[in-house]
């Protein structure tokens, strides 16, 4: 579904973010100035401004204006590229939900054991959470950016937990006796540890999580 | 803390929500017209109809004049009450949070098993998620629309969480060994389950998540 999704919005660029940098602000991500002037260079400016400042002030603080200042481009550039700031939004989620299964995937392929599989997804997110200016998960609160939760800013999010799902699903032993009510447990404590890290109503979320997780790996329902 | 936070705005009407209420968009809630007019029969008005609103569409895409015109109270009744839309938001989150804390308390009071106990706190959240626009944690959401995370309605999510928390840890058995960190994977997952419930990613997340707290207190860490 989300490749259906993120099919519609082309990587134009080489891609070599690494875990930290998914939800956090991708500081040093910004588009260098150099010889990759002109349209392609402004769209990709603009995506990476566009998610910087969504991932720092939320999407819904954050004007058409703003991104255009931010990223140094001329309005115009702004609406050649995208039809209205959903457009961007969308296009912003797109990659980041792209960036972030990929590396999702290599992160679980280090791993020969189920055990080591699942920790390895979990420290993906771990990374990004310390971050000092995380916000908690991006999709999560890109869901309630639409004022009704009918637009493809939604669809987006739905299809990314989706693939979330799938990647957990994939990492635990299709041998062992039904995972599938497991992949969903593995989820949720993902996603409350996120939250919390950034709500910080527990210490350390991720690894109370992860512990969590090992228990029901052991004795689960 | 939440204590300190609530305080401040004065619950001036007699209470009387049901769990299903909590979360849902408030509906059959609205101020009645009748006797009680006046000054606070607005504020009361304005009050609902914006936690109505903020619930169904995101406090963020509201504005004061959908808030006023819904009401049916003029925009001078709405700043002799408020100073501003935030003040406004923050006294929705209050009574919000004030409410869903009493419900906890009591529905937790019912159940003389530590079992009972916990699937009470689910349940009364549960009935919420059912609620077919049923939108997510509020709390949550809230915490990511101010533009820095510094702000009233973010120490207000943190104090909310933090008495969350408190209410699980207080519904463990506490003879029991340590019980903490069996406290922060329950809020974990209460949270994934009714971020699940708004995205659907899963089939019946409060059941899901119910069963996972059921093997983590029968055999976790």
């Amino acid at each position: 579904m989300l490749v259906i999704l993120i099919s519609r919005y082309k990587l134009g660029r080489s891609v070599s973010l690494i875990s930290s940098d998914i939800g956090s602000q991708g500081a040093g991500h910004m588009a260098k100035p150099g010889k990759d002037t002109g349209a392609a260079a402004g769209k990709e400016r603009l995506l990476e401004t566009a998610r910087r400042l969504f991932l720092r002030h939320g999407a819904s603080n954050v004007g058409i204006n703003d991104v255009t200042n931010a990223a140094g481009v001329a309005k115009m550039t702004l609406y050649n590229n995208f039809a209205s700031k959903e457009a961007l939004t969308v296009a912003v989620y797109e990659e980041m939900a792209s960036l972030t299964l990929q590396a999702l995937k290599r992160a679980r392929s280090g791993s020969k054991t189920e055990e080591g599989r699942i920790e390895a997804i979990f420290d993906l997110f771990g990374a990004a959470t310390g971050n000092s200016d995380y916000r908690g998960c991006p999709f999560i609160h890109a869901s309630l950016q639409e004022a009704q939760p009918e637009g493809p800013l939604y669809s987006l999010v739905q299809a990314y937990k989706k693939e979330l799902r799938a990647h957990i699903l994939a990492a635990l032993e299709e041998e062992r006796s039904v995972r599938s009510e497991l992949a969903d447990q593995i989820l949720m404590l993902l996603d409350g540890a996120v939250t919390e890290a950034y709500i910080k109503g527990v210490a350390d979320p991720i690894n109370v999580a992860k512990r969590a997780v090992a228990a029901l790996m052991r004795c689960g329902a």
